[in-house]
């Protein structure tokens, strides 16, 4: 009987709600203890889970991995606010607007050293494997953090510059918690390959969801204020493929609103996105990615039964309209 | 035949000189490239191998442990200059100073994980172990760096409480430098802790030379501007002690000094310094520690021949008057 995706979260909570720093100094220590709390979605550790049942039943090495993304998320978040100088987190002041900037940098570090911590609990067969995969992929996070700031300097950034930006800051870590977990499961270098690239896929067909929701999202169903992305700018799937595709009157109105900032900024971006087909054309690549994750969970040689929880998180994590 | 402190330093930069860091995004790795071959002394990588050569030939994996503690060192070095907003690090402009704070913080991760990877080259038999040591270090490494700034906004600091900050910043990683060598080299646990402690008291003592050299060091030989420290209130052991012991007429002068910045403060504080006697017990609680890192030393069970280079690399590091 595989677990379903709540109990898979509950059981997480149970092995990760406890103290993971120590008391002293408290001054670099509590805030570190009260930002994982507040939890967000715990996606990443229950994707190491999954990983691991895919292929046998769930060993607790699997938690101990699952910990250690889930450190290494939230360090990344940490660093990525000071970066971005962002005010607010999971709705609540970031670590370093609360406790400045020195202690949310220096917090951020030993939570990454903790993460570790929790990588060398496992036993000794897989440990050299599972910290290779854990630093190419904490690597890529930080070559998708550089490239996304690189970016907001340039004029233009290509749709395929801007996916992979976007796939390393964001997918690889995906990906990689379904294949740590996979490890501790005993799977094949080939299934491994295949979830990987579930994984990648997925993150990716994600990433494109949410910018179509900033911009055509249901606000009540959202949860944030719809069209922040384009009242700031930022490069999106939606910006980018706009103006690669845009022509006449359409781009040159474009270009010019991205030089204001008036109250009707998003409305006519809007308009002209939906003139375009910008969002058919968002709902047919993010159906595309999704359509090629679902082909590497079918080529994963385990019975088709043991992928229900994967479509299940599938299916919770990616709207389809048809 | 035991290796010298010049031919160790020798192989270490032919190991070590060499291209770290991806190539792209070279917004990120160049930064980093550049930051760490601007070399330093290589102290930690040169006690790493002098470890290992305590108790048997240098293996390879001494060297990947070398860069490791380097990599580390220099991440540290990093983001410390961004927390203290230091313009210049070993006469240069620092990484954030160049590339933004941002760029410096990113880079510091990604040079800790880069850490890693030369941790996770040697082979398995030791590789849990030298985590375990390795994330300790670095925990405490960073618990320093708290106290350090939990310290500055403070009036008032114990002289215990600053050799326990001073201990955990800096003298913790050139003992477990030691310490990690020593397992390649197949040290015992006894010898293991005696080792850690000598290096340990080493680096309290040269600590306590560095804060005495800032204030009654030859400027020709010293390298650095003299009188820094008390030109900044920099709670040295110098100052920590001539609070807790200065009495009188002296310490009310000392403590209105303390608020001023007048051209003539580093003189006035140097003279109530030597009045004090503060030069004369720095100078012996320099020797006390050096004497007990010694006493460590000589605990360890192999032949007193073997222990030449690291004697060598004290008296390298330590001047004695006497």
């Amino acid at each position: 009987m595989m677990s379903t995706l709540e109990s898979l979260q509950k059981s997480f909570e149970s092995y990760f709600n406890h103290r993971h720093f120590p008391a002293v100094p408290a001054t670099l220590y509590n805030p570190l203890e009260e930002f994982i709390s507040n939890s967000g979605k715990r996606i990443r550790p229950i994707l190491c889970l999954m990983g691991n049942e895919l292929f046998d039943e769930i060993h607790s090495d699997a938690y101990h991995l699952a910990a250690a993304v889930e450190l290494f998320h939230n360090f990344t978040l940490v660093h990525d606010d000071i970066m971005d100088k962002a005010p607010l987190r999971r709705g609540k002041p970031t670590v370093h607007a609360v406790h400045g900037e020195a202690t949310a940098l220096l917090g951020g570090d030993v939570m990454m050293v903790v993460a570790y911590d929790y990588l060398n609990k496992i036993e000794n067969t897989h440990l050299k494997k599972v910290i290779q995969i854990f630093n190419k992929t904490a690597k890529e996070v930080c070559e998708g953090q550089q490239l996304d700031m690189d970016f907001e300097k340039l004029d233009k950034v290509k749709l395929e510059e801007y996916i992979h930006m976007i796939q390393l800051k964001t997918s690889v870590l995906l990906a990689a918690s379904l294949q740590l977990g996979s490890i501790i499961g005993g799977a094949s270098e080939h299934n491994q390959g295949h979830l990987y690239e579930f994984g990648r896929n997925l993150g990716i067909a994600f990433q494109i969801q949410d910018d179509y929701l900033d911009a055509f999202g249901d606000p009540s169903k959202f949860g944030k204020q719809v069209g922040g992305d384009i009242q700031s700018n930022k490069k999106t799937f939606l910006l980018i493929h706009a103006l690669e595709t845009a022509a006449g009157q359409d781009l040159a109105d474009l270009q010019s609103l991205l030089k204001t900032s008036s109250s009707d900024k998003v409305e006519k971006v809007l308009s002209i996105y939906k003139r375009s087909g910008i969002d058919e054309w968002a709902n047919q690549l993010k159906e595309a990615y999704l359509e090629k994750a679902y082909h590497h969970l079918d080529e994963i040689a385990v019975s088709s039964n043991r992928k229900e929880s994967l479509r299940a998180l599938a299916q919770y994590l990616i709207i389809r309209d048809k």
